[in-house]
């Protein structure tokens, strides 16, 4: 059994080495927080003083860190991965970033002899913690399938997106352009159906059973309508993977403007102070405008 | 039984008048193209001259014509429904046209003693066909109950949204923003899969298995990865459609930018020539915006 390393222990990583650790598998651990190493060392993790003493002693790393440059200071920052891997090492990112600097870590990994799979997830704490998160996998099929078992362990639904590095990302980032628009749809027709004197609820319910349906009109449409905006998936991380949209958007020569619009009504809840409450809280971005509450 | 009227015997009011027909009801009919009239009469329809002549011999008295103002025609114009309507008859639009025009029509009509419903309909030309429309209706419960036996006749998933005159064409406005947004950002989504050099149909896979699921992403993302525009449902009512709910926007003193973006989407399709084109088509606006396709 390979030995397995896992960077990042926030309320993703921690849950997700501990379903590694409850599977019998060898995890070295590391995260900026000692405090949390620690802890993960008390259920079996073992412990490490930096990135690349987890990659010295492993041979697949994990990583779950925020953003694009959190992953690229625990590759080639200082005593990162890059210093102790090993050609026939694999690094399989999980964190949700940009896919064009994706591309890029693989390629600059791959002239080491390391190889890369880029894997975000989605389904949020819950699904890390019950192990039931959605994996976006882009790289090698062969790769993959050295991985596969241990993702596995920590998700339900695995799905390969492509052999090039960045397809899982990218997979993610549509994955995240979608929702932030369907859940800025659902809140401007709830709240022209409120406006206009109807029961939203009611709405709500009609447009559940016809061409308009989606798990977002059922699952933040009833937020909406039952103003429940304790997170959920909070609002300061929807405008972070927008920002990566729309970034590489830019990048590759491409406009977005629903996309755009949507990151706009996002940080206007932001500047309302809503950062940490769920994304179906753009509601109340919509409801500012109106002067006009669902 | 009631005898019934149908003003509109186009390709939506001509299937359901024929469902009425089938059915055994007594159905007056009157359409602006005298042809369509006489077809419909060769199927047992009864021929009138004018709606004021429909509103004269029928109890219940359908409408479906394509707009706002062609609406206000039928109802108050010249040899017009208002002219020969009796205390007691009843009007039901299943016309898609503003929720707030609806209103004042049914206040108009209410002082001559005459009821109205509102009823407009999803599901297009095949519903219509196949007797399988949503229906979505306001107006009082008890006017309601008595035209609901023949809203059954003509569809299928029928919703009383709520008492008040208009009460169904704003849900049917709140479904179309709906439609519209979530199909924009299907088209955002893919053509961002696309450009960063994923493949579409391995997203919007592995899309429909997560929380961005939608029947929408299914059934015209699948349209989008095969380029088939054929329609379905025409851009040029979807361009009225979110004319409408612009527009009544507008009135209600509301703001919705991510409808208006969308509107400004189909509106380059139809410069391109897409009038006709299914409303998934609206890809092609975005391909046009990145100078790429999917």
């Amino acid at each position: 059994m390979a030995d397995l390393g896992f960077i990042g222990l926030g309320i993703m990583g921690k849950p997700m080495t501990g379903h590694l650790l409850a599977a019998g598998c060898a995890v070295h651990v590391y995260d900026l927080v000692s405090e949390t190493v620690l802890k993960l060392a008390s259920q079996g993790g073992l412990a490490c003083s930096h990135g690349r003493e987890v990659a010295q002693k492993a041979d697949i790393i994990f990583i779950m860190v925020p953003d694009t440059p959190d992953v690229e200071a625990v590759l080639f920052g200082r005593d990162g991965v890059a210093g102790g891997a090993r050609p026939g090492s694999i690094v399989v990112d999980m964190s949700s970033i940009s896919p064009i600097a994706t591309k890029e870590f693989a390629r600059r990994l791959d002239t080491m002899g390391v190889k890369m799979l880029d894997a975000p997830v989605s389904g949020g704490q819950v699904g890390a913690e019950n192990a039931t998160l959605s994996i976006m996998v882009g790289g090698q099929s062969e790769v993959f399938r050295q991985v596969k078992p241990y993702f596995e362990i920590m998700g339900r639904n695995i799905v390969h997106v492509g052999d090039n590095n960045g397809d899982g990302q990218t997979c993610k980032v549509a994955n995240q352009i979608l929702v932030a628009l369907t859940i800025e749809a659902v809140g401007e027709a709830l709240l022209f159906a409120s406006k206009a004197g109807a029961d939203p609820a009611k709405v709500r319910e009609a447009l559940l059973g016809g061409f308009a349906q989606s798990r977002i009109l059922e699952v933040s449409g009833e937020r909406m309508i039952g103003r429940r905006f304790e997170p959920g998936f909070r609002i300061r991380h929807q405008q972070k993977d927008l920002n990566v949209a729309l970034q590489s958007a830019r990048s590759l020569g491409l406009s977005l403007p629903g996309t755009a619009v949507a990151q706009e009504m996002f940080n206007a809840v932001v500047a309302q102070g809503g950062s940490d409450l769920d994304h179906s809280a753009v509601l109340l971005a919509l409801e500012a405008l109106a002067g006009h509450k669902v």
